[in-house]
Formats: C-alpha cells, structure tokens, sequence
C-alpha cells in the first residue's frame, strides 16, 4: 500500500516537474561580446532573472546567453545549428550589428549592408522554420555623444532603420535599443560625453548600461505570447 | 590749354580708376572639386556674381576660384603661398573636409579628426598673418538623407562641431552650410532619399546645389567689414 | 518479334545512355565574379571545355558555373546548399578569397584572416561530408606587378600560404593559381604594368587569363580519381 | 709682452673652437616615431654616436632628433621649418611612410600614394633651397615575415619603388632600409614569425634593430661630402 502511494507522489511529482519544465520558455540571446558579457555576473541576461524573480515569473522563463565576442552576422548565421537551435529555445532575441559596423573602420573587415540584410534574414527565416519566436534588437551605440556626432552613429542609424522596417513588415518585436539609448543620453548626457554613462568604452555595457538593457529587452519577452 | 585739360581729365579718371579698383575686395574661394566645379559656368561662385551685381555691388567684389577636386586640409596647406597668398586677396573662404571624411571610407586616406584640427588652425593663421580675413565653413553632406542615416554624417557633425566652435573662438564669420543643408533637406526630402535634391551624387552641388550655396555663402560675404 | 528487337535495343540505349550520364563527373566552380564571368562564352570554364574536347573526354565533364559577382567566402557559405550540394556533384573547385581581401580596401568590408579560414573550412567540411571531391585554388592576383609591390599583395600571399597548408594537411588537390601567375608575371612583365597581361583591370580575366586559368584547373582536374 | 701672448693665445683658441665648431656637421633625423625613439637612451641615433666615437669622428658629427610618433610625410612638411630649418642643419635624413601606409588600415588615415610623392618631393625642395644635404631613407617593415606576407607588404614596397628612383633621379644618397631589413630577415628568420627579430611589435625598433639601422644610417652619412 505504502509502496503505491510513494509511486503515485512520485508519478505525480514528475507530472508536476514535467508540467513545469515544459511550461518554461527558454529565450536564447544570440550575439555578440555584450551578450557574452551579459551572460556573466552582473550582465544584462543575469538582471533580467532578478527582474523575473521580482515579478514572480521564475518558472515562466529560462535565459541563455550565446554570444561571442567579435561576433558579426555571418558569425551567427555559422554558428546558428550548434548555439542556438541545437537547444531547442522557444524564443530567440538576436543582437548583432556593432561589429558589423565597427570593424569597417577597426580592420576594414565590417559587414555590407545589403549582406548584413541578407545573412539577417536568413538566420530569421531558420530560426522561424524551427518554430522560434524571433525578437529583433537595434544596435545600441558607438559612442554615447547625443547630437549625432559619434563617428559611426550614421551607419548605426542606417542599420537600425532596416531592422526596425523588417521587424515590422514580418511581424517580428523589436527591441529598439538605439532609440532608448538615444532618448537617455539626450537627457542625461548634458557635457556630450563619448562614454561613460551606459557604456564603459563606448561600445560595451557598464552596470548602468546593463540594467538599462535588462529592463529594455524585459518590457518586450515579458508580454510574448 | 586743351591739352592739359585732356591730361587733367585723364589723370582724374586714372584716379577714379584705380579708386574703384582698390575699392574692390578680392575673395578667394579655397577647396576642393565643389569649389573647383564652383568656379565653372553655373556654379556657386558664378551664381553668386550673379547676386552681386542683382544688388549693384559688382564694384565691390572680385571673386576669385581656389579649389581643386580630391583636395583635403593638407593639400590646402601646401598650396597655401602659391594659390593664395600669392592672389593678395581680402577675405579667404575656406571649404574644406569633405574628402578629409570620405577619402577614409573610399581608399582608407582620410584625415585624422585631430591633424584636421591643426593643419585648420595653421592655415588660418597664416592667413591672419598676412591680414587677410578669414570665413569659415562646415562641411555640407556626403548623402542627402535627413536622419542621420548618411554613412558619414556622424563625422560631419563631429568636424563640423569643432568648426563652429573653432569660428566661435576665434571670431570669425562662419557659414553653417551643414545645418543649412540640414534644415534644408528635413523640409523638402520627404521620402529620405540620399541624392538628388541639392546634389547629384551625395557629395557635388547640381543647379539648385550651387544657388543655394551661392546665396548662403552671399549672405555672410555682404556684411563682412 | 520486331517488336522485342526495337523494345531491347531501347532498353541498351537507355542503359547506355544512363551508364554515359553515371560515368560523367560533374564539376562545380565555385567562386566570385571571376567564375561568375568563366562561364559565359569565353570564360575560363568554357575554355576548359574546349580542353576536354580536345583530349577527347567530353563524355567524362560535365562543368557547372557557381560564381556570383562580388563573393566571399561567407557568401559562399551561405549559399553551398542551394547552388553546390542540390546539384550533387562529384568535384567542387573553390576559387574565393579576392574580394575577401580587396574589399577591405575598397569598402571596409573584407573579411578577417582567421574568419576566412573558419568559413573556408566549414564548407569544406560540408562538402566533404556529401563525398564530394574538394579542389583548392588560391586567389590568383589584384595587380600584376611582378615585384610585390601590389597594394594588396602582402594579404593575397598570407591567406595563400594558408590555403597550400590547409590543403596539404587535408590531402586536398590545390591549384596553386597565386604562384603560376606570379611565375608568369615574372617571365612576361618586362616594364612591371600592373594590369593588361593576363587581367584587363588588375583583378577580372582578360581572354589570355581565361586560356590560362582553364590549362592551369584543367592539369589538376584531368588527373582526380 | 704678456699680454701679447696670452691675447694670442685667446684668439688662437677662439680660431680653434670655431673651426671645430664650424666642421661639425649637423645631422636632422626627421621622421616619426621610430626616430623619437631613436633618440632616446639605446636608440639608433643615440647608437649611431657610438659608432662615430669608436671611429673618432666624434668632432666631425652632431646628430638631432627630430621624430614624433605619428607621423606621417604631411606633418613633417607641416612642422619642416619649426624643427629642422630653424636648427641649420647640414644634413637632413627623412625616415618617413610607415605611418602613412600603415594608417590606411588602422584608422582609414593614411596617404594616397601621389601625394606622399608629391609632400615628399615639397619637403626635399625645401631642404635644398636652404642647401642642405637630403638624405632618403625607404620604410623598413610592418611585420617581419619573410616572404612578402605581411599584410601591408605590397605597399611598403609600392612606396620604396617611388624612393629609390627618386633618389636616384635626384641623385640623392638613398639608406635602403627595405632592402636591408629584407636580407637580414630571409637570413635570419627561418619560422616566418611576425616580429621579434629587428622589431618588438612588427614595427618599432628592439635593442637589435636600433643597432641594425644605426649601422645601415652610418655607412651612407660618413661618406657624406
């Protein structure tokens, strides 16, 4: 008699975890060093768990970080089988493109546009073929100056412009981080400073930068349906 | 009697002559293609003779073309004595930057924002040296689209910052043309499109280009003292 | 009776007809602009089929051009499934790494040396796991001065010797295109022009480049078993 | 009768001095950061006094730095008159090109090729029409491998072409640092590796190099009429 009541609680346990397990989204953040380093201590993936935490919705979401430093978007179109649907996530935010646009000036090795455009698709294209709920994010900055005046900032407004359109046009949510950051600096960047208030070096995310970040990208995952 | 009376009359109109000959202020133009362009039939400094006698005063200036295409602040430098000096003229226009921000992304020679900065600074005062007055400009566009979304343009308002505050500074007069270009493009290019309105090719003036020019740099060069 | 006869002698052709069709190996080239331009009338790959006409093995190639102006390698890559693996070939040649290198120049938009090795090895990796037979070819030349005095000669012989290691570690034919020009650069650029030997704009294949890339891929094609 | 003597002992000594003074030849080393170095404890010009010394020629030469890191042919025509007219040199070595190919790729700030020929050939007229003796110098290395695959090799050789028949047009003794380095390298760097032989970083002088140019600099300008 004992013996089924223990097998029984057992059954329903694993029911239980089951039910919870599969009732878990688990979001994969594809990109590049920011989201590598949002994925350790401090970094914007680990505070979007406390604001989840905060929110009691613990057993709702499960985040994962994959990026890699350097990462452009040919890189993730490479590596997209192995990172990211090899986990199996139900939903993927992509955030790439300061690379893209960096290293045309650091080595001369920047992505095209139009090929920028092209390897974006198709990564959205197979992650949407795998059932994946895909979540655009514009690039956030190179530079902090508010006034337009940041060496790259028209090609991060070129990027950005196509990514917001092809969000739309897909039906795709967009997390547009280079509108957010822009309307914070204009407000709070009086001296038109390069770095320093979200970023550490202009590019990459201080504790700020990262919270700003966590709470920018929450607004969106935690309304999906 | 006769005789000296013709002499008188002719010494008289030497007089008036070269009165009216000191009376004009010789401007030169100095910078690259657009000025170069700027000095043919149709262009900006043409036009702006046109203006001149409109208002009666082809009396006061000479106007006088000093640009050659490909140019960048260092070449202005180094064909300063020769292509200026030399000409003994009142006032200089300087219009140069273009390519110095351009030449970056188009063969990877463009000119530092800094060496920018101080081969400007000592034009201008060798031009101060020889007591001539000096007008500064920004500079225009490399793309017409109106939301920062040009390539380059973060780095025409980065150089264009430090001219305006460099004319500040220093008290010269300065001719805004990038904020005039803007102000310009954000009330006629509707459809955001990179060429076509005051440019042919993103970079050199067409026919409503050069007018507009003309009469932007007109308005500063009437009231000079 | 009839009947059988004509019925059997359909059957041997068809047999035949398949046994021809099975013994024929299909070669793929895979490439940029230069094979993109080797498959039209004149081209390098139409040349090559003169060369097997010549030798009288028409029945044993059948060469397929798979060149797309502009590519890279990560172009390449994106594209292998829909334009080389669909096709099922026998052998693939890869003849890629130009615009990898030139673009840097010309756009910012190269790709970096340890990223074009990655992406380089993955199609590799791709092919080799579908039993094609790969073929490796260095990039051939952006100028045609014999003395390394070439803009970019210094990365075309880098990502070179790259590719003759790769190859022989992975047991891989190569066709060493970047050496065989040099040697003929050396032996037929007396006055050290930089284009109009075997290139008519320093990169893109004159007829004499064609004649000479089909002789040079051929010698290594004939011999695959 | 004393003081006969010891006013001829005075001027005597005076004649001496200036004749000692008046035959030391005063040598400029304009360049860039290679040569700030060079003048410092253990650099090359500081080794090449050395050298003079050992040779008791040390009444015959004044050796003068005048390098500053980043520079390119433009700033040295920039700052000609400030740092070296000024000091009435006999002999002006330019040690100048590394910057300005080596830029292109590090910041899109390079120098076009025709117009490092045509600051150079400015910066030489200059130096002449003040009778002073020009020596020229070709770039040494951005890397140290040895055949003719380090990334900007084609240009470093592209720009020492211009050099040497420069020089030798203009009949200008030439140190043919290129070619030298070269030799050493093919004789002395059996793994290919990228730097660590003549330079600590691919460019900038080690202990060795700074002794390797003090000689190739010493065996041209001791012969100097």
């Amino acid at each position: 008699m004992r013996k089924w009541i223990s097998l029984s609680l057992l059954l329903a346990s694993f029911v239980l975890m089951s039910f919870t397990l599969n009732k878990k989204k688990k979001v994969v953040f594809f990109g590049d060093s920011i989201t590598q380093m949002g994925a350790e201590p401090g970094g914007y993936i680990r505070l979007m768990e406390d604001l989840i935490k905060s929110e009691n919705q613990t057993n709702e979401f499960e985040l994962v970080g994959a990026g890699i430093s350097g990462n452009k978007v040919t890189d993730l179109y490479m590596r997209l089988e192995k990172d990211v649907l090899s986990k199996q996530p139900q939903i993927v935010l992509i955030y790439i493109g300061i690379n893209d646009i960096w290293h045309k000036r650091l080595a001369g090795t920047g992505t095209d546009y139009v090929k920028y455009t092209e390897f974006y698709d198709a990564i959205v294209k197979k992650l949407q073929a795998a059932n994946i709920q895909v979540v655009v994010c514009t690039p956030s900055v190179i530079g902090e100056r508010k006034d337009h005046s940041n060496e790259q900032d028209g090609e991060l407004n070129m990027y950005s412009n196509w990514l917001r359109n092809y969000a739309k046009v897909n039906q795709l949510p967009c997390v547009d981080l280079r509108t957010e950051f822009q309307n914070y600096l204009i407000a709070n960047n009086p001296s038109n400073v390069e770095k320093g208030l979200l970023t550490s070096d202009r590019v990459h995310l201080n504790a700020k930068g990262n919270q700003f970040v966590a709470e920018a990208i929450w607004k969106t995952i935690k309304d999906l349906k």
